[in-house]
């Protein structure tokens, strides 16, 4: 018999996640009814909205219940189909959470083609993250060419994509990194023009020297100080895309953003987003991606972790920076 | 001989104004050049922004110097014309600053048909207040029929006509305002469906008593504290806009925002405005709003105080609040 191993919310963290916060359940694979399809999950994405979801005040959406499975997108091979669109040996990614096994209706998948790309990247460059960099930056950000993008987190999933379409676009990319390692890598791996190391102190110094016309797009994935940082250096009639704001979910005290006066004096347009607000328009960011990829202008460098146990270490590495790149479990 | 008198600038202020930061200037009045048109100004214009243009750091646009006459929107009567456009007894609006007689270029005034309304109301409900709170509203808080406005310093020359646009357009108006007289005032004379004292403590109960479906448009003048408080109660997809924050333009520290997460995770858009961004476009707001009034569904109250020595006064009353309505100085 095949044992499913899924790992459920134990109880809600306060302040940083721990180990402590999740069980692991085995149990049976599961069977599909009609309409369903069994999913065998090769890869498993850990991102930082996931922080959110354990918590039990309203994030963007439901949070996890106590003895739920984890929530989280997964790429796979069909195993079992009873529904007409799919069959055995199909590749897609699918919302299963954190388990090995999963049988979901066929409208939750989507195939993708494993033979334009490796599977994983659908978590990643080619998937939700590439997505959500994709539409935050067309449709908010609005570079024009020449501008200056700036992007915090920028090894990361979503902001090394921002910065390879900042280029792609014409603009001058410059990242914010934790470390010297990511820094180099940001600059010389993914061809941004310059990368501040915001662990090395003197970050508004650092920025205005990476930034000398000032900043006209800022893509934000980790809030706080950074972002405090950041107000003082945005141009008029700036963009800020609001993705992420790392830096805050672990702390029960927020940071309190003290620059707040340069949206009004430099009549700054500043969003939240989440991705899935553009669910109709995913074709044509798949193929924009696909696309850049193709033509070797879309890096992108995995963190990857083997087997389900090592979960829990993951998503908590991830949220404290650890990760160097895309955050993946390889589940099998 | 005709004398001119005139505010200028002494000192730079640190924390609130006060008296001394101004020094009165009396000279003879000025005589036009060719091109340039002699105006007697009959009303001068107070408003929250002249308090950033006393700084010595940027704001909006540049600031006074120590010596020169403290700038300002008047509404007068044209003496004397060497312009073709304007000729004696006309009556306009002019970037005259703070005194009783100005020479300026033709191409800076702008005539007003004194017939249609009072002359002061073109420095009020349908002069620049009126002009920002209509393109505030229509390009940026964008607010549905049905959907829930909420304003600060709602009895304020900007809030007031906010507020009536939010009934005029089929929405739930509500206002938040020092002061039960005020609040009252909000209500009862200008048909907001509730206002909110936020000197009486319990602000967020208050405000989400008088907001059950939440906020999906709010119309900013304060900051701080309020503008926290009211992040609490934004709805998903809702508009933020910054008009103004006055309760931080006389604090040397400025105030923490603790809620920005709630831009993320309801996907808030926020943006910062000042009017003339709008100006190929102000023939459009005049239109609106005159209509408005003439319907009778444009209500405005004014804040007059007598005499021009009494500018300074009339300033820093209207940055602690103490001004009901539309702050103005009657010069003649």
């Amino acid at each position: 018999m095949t044992l499913n191993k899924a790992w459920t919310l134990a109880s809600h963290p306060t302040g940083w996640v721990s180990e402590e916060n999740f069980k692991l359940l085995v149990s049976p694979a599961p069977v599909p009814k009609e309409g369903e399809v069994l999913v065998k999950n090769l890869w498993l994405s850990l991102d930082p909205y996931m922080r959110g979801r354990m918590n039990q005040q309203k994030s963007y959406a439901k949070g996890v219940e106590i003895g739920e499975v984890m929530g989280g997108e997964t790429a796979g091979v069909v195993l079992e189909s009873r529904h007409a669109n799919f069959k055995p040996g199909d590749t897609v990614t699918a919302p299963s959470g954190w388990q090995l096994y999963c049988c979901l209706k066929g409208e939750l998948l989507t195939r993708v083609d494993a033979s334009k790309a490796p599977l994983s990247t659908f978590l990643g460059c080619l998937g939700m993250p590439g997505r959500t960099a994709y539409f935050g930056m067309k449709d908010i950000c609005t570079p024009m060419p020449g501008e200056t993008v700036l992007v915090s987190a920028a090894s990361g999933a979503v902001g090394s994509v921002v910065g390879q379409l900042a280029k792609a676009w014409g603009c001058r990319a410059v990242g914010i990194a934790g470390g010297e390692e990511k820094c180099n890598y940001v600059v010389k791996e993914l061809g941004f023009d310059a990368c501040v190391d915001y662990k090395a102190g003197k970050l508004f110094e650092n920025l205005k020297a990476a930034c000398p016309q000032g900043v006209d797009a800022y893509f934000e994935n980790v809030g706080g100080e950074i972002l405090d940082t950041v107000l003082r250096l945005m141009n008029l009639r700036s963009r800020i895309t609001i993705c992420g704001l790392i830096s805050e979910y672990n702390s029960p005290e927020p940071y309190g953003i003290k620059m707040f006066r340069s949206i009004l004096v430099n009549r700054i347009k500043v969003q939240g987003m989440i991705v899935f607000d553009w669910l109709e328009r995913y074709a044509e960011a798949n193929q924009a991606l696909l696309d850049l990829l193709s033509a070797g202008k879309l890096k992108y460098r995995e963190s990857v972790l083997e087997g389900i146990e090592r979960a829990p270490e993951g998503l908590i590495g991830l949220l404290k920076g650890h990760n160097f790149g895309k955050q993946l479990i390889k589940l099998a």
